[in-house]
């Protein structure tokens, strides 16, 4: 089989790096270029890239010369990791000049021809894709990554006992800002009770993930999200404390088995990067932490804790998700090999 | 004037470590016991204690020989630092032999009659020390340190707007847990979403704290509280994010006006400990952080800030209080300048 | 081929869990014992631990019920990671019994009928093993954990340069102390100066180490070493600041070369666990740091970087080691690996 | 007394926000103005600030309009955190028209007419002031953050016993990387074994401090220095391991009691900023910490402990300074309260 062969879009950033760290040895994509802004273009990869993966760089990327983000790159498919203050003009040039683009900038997500995807929770909204107007071109985009692990984790729970309402709180780590993203000076002994416009996201982007497809639209789940954003002294893994009510009365025990045995359509088809168990559920009360489980299936899988009764809502408890896997990089490739794998 | 010989129960631990720093040259008070668990007893307090706090250990404290934690002390009146699993007998040995016993420990914290005491919050609590049958000794007891800043907090809101509702997620420093308390593997690079037995503290203490003195005994407050702990990678300073539905409705001005004009006995009396004003709301919308703004006014506030609207309850908001200052040897000092000055 | 049935002692502390994750799926090993203290015997060894590693723990060893630290356990062959205040009569009683005991205690270390292996530097002393009178039981040592990356750093410097004055300044993770270890207290936002008898074993067992077998019995080498230890808040991976002396001139590349160059038993032999290279060297300025390095070559190599000349000494460099991989678990099973390979 | 009007040239960065904390109710000077770059000019201060003290930001400075750093401000002297990118031409434009500039920038630190002063080591080298050709104008600066504790430490050494050979390995904190620096990414869960230029100037700057006037110039001491220079998860307060070799033989007891005696001009004059004693010795083994200790004395002394032999210097020993306070704002602040009291 000929691999598909991609590029990447703001390749020395840290979203960027981790694109480059999984798509190595990919069976069906392979990286024939790397894109990035004006102060490293020209130079070679290893060159203009401050490496902060603990894998090696791949020698093959390392000497790859760095390209302009213009349509122009000798690839088919594009994966962005491009910031939100540029992503959008460049991510609609590719498309139109007919490049398929995998994004994990936040521009795109709430266009209505827009699919944005998670591929276990909402693999028909790719249906999206015949109303956008590119041509051969495509843009589909990557929820925010705290959005991802939430969406995941409510989706059993919606299918099986309908949600009428969700409370999250999360403690969101420092490569969720990229690099050099947060100071030590303001995470080291410390707790940031902001992230600048990531509770709008939670509680638009969840809505929209969990909406079902309806004469060709995507149409928004209306129970309500409320969000306060965090960020802690983690280097990934995003933590969520979650409180939800439910439409149907339910047990304990059927929460915890309607997380064990909800499988997607990655799972289905088996896709490369999909994790085996798309939810991973702890009963040891103090799991799962950050450091210990955001590896946890590849850092694909969301892991949840601690289901207990709520004095307010009718259950708590506690998710993660590795914020630059399945909440980004992982997420995209995801999102492109099931595309390629029920359209290519 | 005469000041009150005053003992240190469980002196070496943290928390006592703080009430001897918090002490030292206080107006009404002077340490003439310290006194700690079988294995320090007989030593000078600097031998038997590993001093944790940045201000030096005073000479004339680390010359003390440590005492047996039996009520033979030579002192008045005690503060107990005392582990919950000792703490409970013992504090009831020194109120039966005549000692005022200022807790920090949650043995007697839910005994209808002794005080769970937060001078700007429920001074009048004090009159249960009327139903206590130990003599001359009493027992009066500090809440759990994450309880502290939310009743704080709620209080002035209580007064004008009444409480329907209260959700509450912390994230706590290490510090609460004691020494050596969270181990470093535990902690560096990660979030414990579990503190043990801390959630039904805020849950029941808080409603306690918040009642109102009813035929001579506290009427609970019945709203419901739900909370979710978290431990972080924090040396000191809880920050709770909060969500609350109010009786009334009240706008965004009103409950920060609130907030500002909050006063109580402690500032009204001028309590040597009492901060100028027990609570500081911030506009600054990164604010409060606990590595900013957990010695506030002496440690002694609770700071607040980004109130907003919310989705599901009326209003979210974060605030912040010093754990070991405010939630624990501060606390527990402020109770006791108050009982003097009201009774003394 | 038959897998050796092996032991594990004190099996729940974190160097015991490492042992139980290099060793699951083992080519030559194969776990048949788990031993610990009394407060874990007869309970599962699931029940038992506090799960620190994040790979999750191999079901059939989570169902393994936790036996007492004598030498009555069902296998052949024990590793042990008990605390040195243990270790030294139960890894003798073990031995007298007839188990081949490789140990990561000190207590036998200095011995002079005991291997202390690094099996890169010093394979030859394994004819030391005909000098203990256990019978078919055996004790061989690994060094402790700073010590080992040294050795391996100096070892090609002593083949080709010689040495003759080593200073060195060590930055050690947590994980170096077990578990709980180092309270987050004394380690967030901190640095402690002092490791109690660290700086001794680096001064000491690196000259052992280093000696040539004659006659029988080692050699100690001679020059002078000098160690300062401190603790840093880093989770895995030791850093150490190395100046040196040579016995003879070098280039900056002469010695690059040799370490890149060095090959010991373990490769030649491709013993399941070498690292392919022993040390990487980095160009790159900034490297090797622990975050990023720990890992590399499965976390059994050195990674060294900083070559430069030293206004007092000839050279000075940074070198990285895995303290509970190379530094501990691992490179007891490398010595396993190279005994079983030479002798089996 | 008419206090002396001072202006903050980079009043925005951590340094000059250090220089505002410190001089808000100084008995001498008066802050009048306030500078920075483009982007803050013409902002109220509060405004342009991203404030990281944990005391409160004075009202009115907050109040104070940021201005240009040009030689046009209200004042008589100037305080530089500057970047040493632009302080160079900026504060001899300052002194050529006839401003005192007490600089922390390394720009003119090793002219032969500009003082690198430690006022409790090399008060005599104010006399260079005399070569200046400014005018009224003078060039005084502060020298870098780690040299300042180490001058500080060898000072009486070299008094009394003589220094043949230094060498030195720091662990340094982030803020002194000013405000954002270093990235969470990079320093948590790590440590950065370089710090760019720094230890060319601890190796020579050393040597300046040192030096004894002969013929209104310094001779610089001509001991080697060695130092390698680390960055470690700390906010504040760096950490040095020192080995040193004296001229002369002496005995532990001596250099502890050299240094405990150890008084300079700043503690004869009794200047404000002054610590009471300079040196602060500790003889527990594993003091001193950098969050214990940094405050020691306002944050302006140097502590010691651990002095040991060393198998190939004399001694070893650790050492810890406050690298913003005594490092930089404080350092700079004292060294202007000497010129002060010797000169105006």
């Amino acid at each position: 089989m000929q691999k598909i062969k991609v590029g990447i879009l703001g390749a020395t950033g840290s979203v960027g790096q981790r694109f480059i760290e999984l798509l190595q040895n990919h069976p069906w994509f392979e990286i024939s270029a790397v894109a990035a802004s004006e102060k490293s273009i020209g130079k070679s990869y290893r060159e203009a890239v401050n490496w902060l993966m603990s894998t090696p760089l791949p020698e093959h990327i390392g000497r790859m010369i760095v390209q302009p983000c213009t349509p122009t790159l000798p690839c088919e498919w594009v994966f962005s990791a491009l910031d939100s203050s540029v992503a959008g003009e460049i991510e609609s040039a590719f498309a139109k000049a007919g490049y398929v683009v995998h994004s994990n900038a936040r521009n795109h997500r709430m266009s209505s021809d827009v699919p944005l995807l998670v591929p276990e929770v909402n693999a028909e909204h790719l249906e999206l894709l015949t109303r956008q107007s590119f041509g051969n071109g495509k843009i589909i985009t990557n929820p925010n990554c705290s959005t991802i692990g939430l969406t995941l984790a409510l989706k059993p729970l919606q299918d099986h006992f309908g949600i009428e309402a969700v409370h999250v709180v999360t403690m969101q780590a420092v490569s969720g800002a990229g690099y050099p993203g947060v100071s030590s000076l303001d995470i080291l002994d410390n707790v940031i009770p902001l992230i600048r416009g990531e509770e709008e996201k939670l509680e638009t982007e969840t809505l929209k993930i969990l909406g079902r497809m309806h004469n060709g639209q995507v149409e928004h789940e209306r129970f309500k999200v409320s969000a306060h954003c965090n960020r802690v002294a983690v280097h990934d893994g995003h933590l969520e404390c979650v409180s939800i009510k439910l439409k149907k009365r339910a047990k304990r025990e059927e929460l915890i088995s309607a997380w064990r045995n909800f499988r997607g359509k990655p799972q289905e088809l088996a896709l490369p990067l999909a994790p085996l168990k798309p939810i991973h559920y702890f009963e040891e009360e103090h799991f799962p932490q950050p450091k210990l489980h955001r590896n946890v299936d590849k850092g694909m899988a969301v892991c949840i804790g601690r289901l207990r009764e709520c004095a307010l809502f009718d259950y708590k408890f506690v998710l993660l998700s590795h914020n630059t896997i399945r909440g980004a990089a992982g997420g995209a490739i995801l999102n492109a090999e099931l595309q390629k794998s029920l359209f290519v």
